[in-house]
């Protein structure tokens, strides 16, 4: 993608101003390679944003290779969330595991999840985002148990990108935190989304679309037409921008800037798509070393083909948001390498120093009230 | 894909003994280009299939190409249903229209739908499938109300193949007919889906897995647990061969022959996966056309992209089969070129060649019989 995400916002609001530091904490111990991924992303990472500090979280022996990192402090953790534990092993058992020290870096001591230059009963919280590549239901089960939801969201969701036509990004949500969502539950998507893209991309005003099935067919269940008719009345009343449904095919397209959907779909969609690109990758490697004479073209259609791998690697946009968390969660991918790794902390950077929790609030508050027969948070999420 | 529908199945049953002649009622007028594409299509098909009839249904005019094809009879219709026909206008205002007349076909004289070879009170229906490149919507209201559904089906299902890795087929549905589905429709799909590829195929005992999302989240919704417990039963008393739950990147892996999901799932994975594929190649086009240099490069590369291209062809595998009715039809592409849609003709001969709709009732009687609480076909379904 030649669009990199925008560090400045466009019109920033004065509650948006950028932090002037950005403190992220990092789950060294997380996916499938632990320090020897994470310690180096950390390291290139640093170097090219000088701005950033981090909180290291890892064992003792897990960070030993992080000595020498400027702008950096360690805490020590005893366990590590492996990739296969349950979510009851990473959330009852493992209490001192680095996922779960790190994302308690968010909250002030006293509980209070906002940035580090928030003024908090007794001082900030440490760190302003936090970064694992730990398993995704482990994480987001641990962040839900320590922040806690924001006001007025029900649940949380998880946001990625996808490279589209246009050489930008589209953001996708939910992708597998809630298998069953109500109406209500996609329009909150629809605004955390908003939020994450004018943070993350400078895009004040992004495009939302609805996914929803092709005009052949009966349009949609009943959930996706009262979705349909929440989103169009918040884009009526100014708190989103509202396209209307989209297909599939849109989220490749670049059509809007935000996909909605439940975490089922959202879920398929990714899978199949990481399953197509894929297979087509293999079938393009297969054809160019299926002979003596393919291997020759190769030769001469590496430097076309290198700029298309890269044009499409998925390790450019590594780095899914936790949304409707008292604090900002990024996911990495488990298999992530350093490169990949890197691509998550700028982005939890990016949301951070743009103020993503303060917009997700400010855009939250207005279009729940908005809403007929809206009541205030339940006790869970004012917990 | 270098393995091409077998038309032979293994194990012949003594009910499945293939027809020795087909006969295919074709709606010409059908699909963007109707018979500027259709009657191409038709030649090139009668040109491979010696056993093959077809029965022609057009227009005067559309079927002023026609002549001198062999082993062809024409039925002239006076109404064309557009793409963009209404299901209503193609149901109740259009009666005379090609994509009904069409259908008709495959009705014998007094209602039955069989084999042109089964015997009826006054005589067989005309065709033993039904090809149409016309709306998909309207396709199946209007299939649905001239033919009716099967007994012990509750809904047809759209089903459709994708390639995949072991350059095989993976069928998958439903793929929009049906937007909100019970645990008991998915395992109609699964049994009807099993019957389509051991008729089109050749592979008597089709793994088939039920589509759901990454282990990490909470597996799945009710609806889909439940479909597993189903699922797992019909595979257990020898009816399907049940594989287990596969995720979306599954599809394109060939984990299994068939994979099963809600039409709205299937739906938005089949409209993303056809974006993906477009957004891909139209980036190869772009990286070897930038510069002087890359066009060259291009020259080289040529054979090789051009078999890659050639062995993901959507055209080599259009057709998408509408199973649970009392008649066979199959859906061409609206955009399909004459070697599209002659794709689509050959997929609709092997299946009625391996008597699909007998296959379909077999398997669709005791599977049913053995679930708790089966009752007997509702009247729509016995109508």
């Amino acid at each position: 993608m030649r669009l990199g995400p925008a560090s400045t916002p466009v019109n920033p609001h004065p509650s948006h101003a950028p932090l002037t530091t950005v403190r992220i904490a990092v789950d060294c111990m997380g996916g499938d390679h632990g320090p020897a991924v994470t310690l180096p992303a950390c390291r290139a990472f640093l170097d090219k944003h000088p701005a950033a500090e981090l909180v290291l979280v890892g064992t003792e022996a897990g960070l030993a290779g992080a000595a020498g990192l400027p702008r950096t402090r360690r805490v020590i953790a005893t366990e590590v969330v492996t990739m296969d534990d349950a979510v009851e092993v990473a959330l009852r058992k493992k209490r001192d595991s680095s996922m779960r020290v790190a994302i308690a870096q968010l909250k002030g001591p006293h509980g209070e999840a906002g940035g580090h230059d928030t003024p908090a009963v007794g001082g900030p919280p440490a760190a302003d985002a936090c970064v694992s590549a730990g398993n995704t239901g482990a994480l987001m089960a641990v962040a839900r148990y320590v922040l806690k939801t924001l006001p007025g969201i029900d649940r949380p969701a998880i946001a990625t990108v996808m490279p589209n036509r246009q050489d930008r990004y589209t953001t996708v949500l939910d992708l597998g935190a809630n298998v069953d969502c109500t109406p209500e539950h996609l329009l909150q998507f629809a605004v955390m989304g908003s939020a994450l893209v004018a943070a993350v991309e400078g895009r004040e005003e992004p495009a939302v679309g609805l996914l929803n099935i092709g005009e052949e067919a009966i349009k949609g269940s009943e959930t996706i037409k009262r979705a349909g008719e929440l989103l169009r009345q918040a884009g009526a009343a100014g708190h989103i921008n509202f396209f209307g449904n989209v297909e599939g095919n849109d989220i490749y397209k670049g059509t809007v800037d935000i996909v909605v959907c439940d975490g089922f779909v959202g879920n398929v969609l990714l899978k199949t798509s990481e399953g197509l690109a894929s297979m087509l990758t293999e079938f393009i490697r297969q054809e160019f070393t299926r002979s003596p004479l393919a291997k020759l073209a190769a030769l001469a259609a590496m430097p076309a083909l290198k700029r298309f791998k890269s044009r499409v690697d998925p390790r450019r946009y590594n780095g899914a948001a936790l949304l409707g968390l008292r604090g900002l969660v990024f996911k990495s991918h488990g298999s992530a390498d350093a490169y990949a790794f890197e691509s998550a902390l700028a982005r939890a950077y990016d949301a951070a120093r743009n103020r993503l929790l303060v917009r997700v609030q400010e855009r939250i508050g207005p279009t729940l009230a908005a809403m007929p027969g809206f009541t205030t948070a339940s006790p869970q999420q004012a917990a």
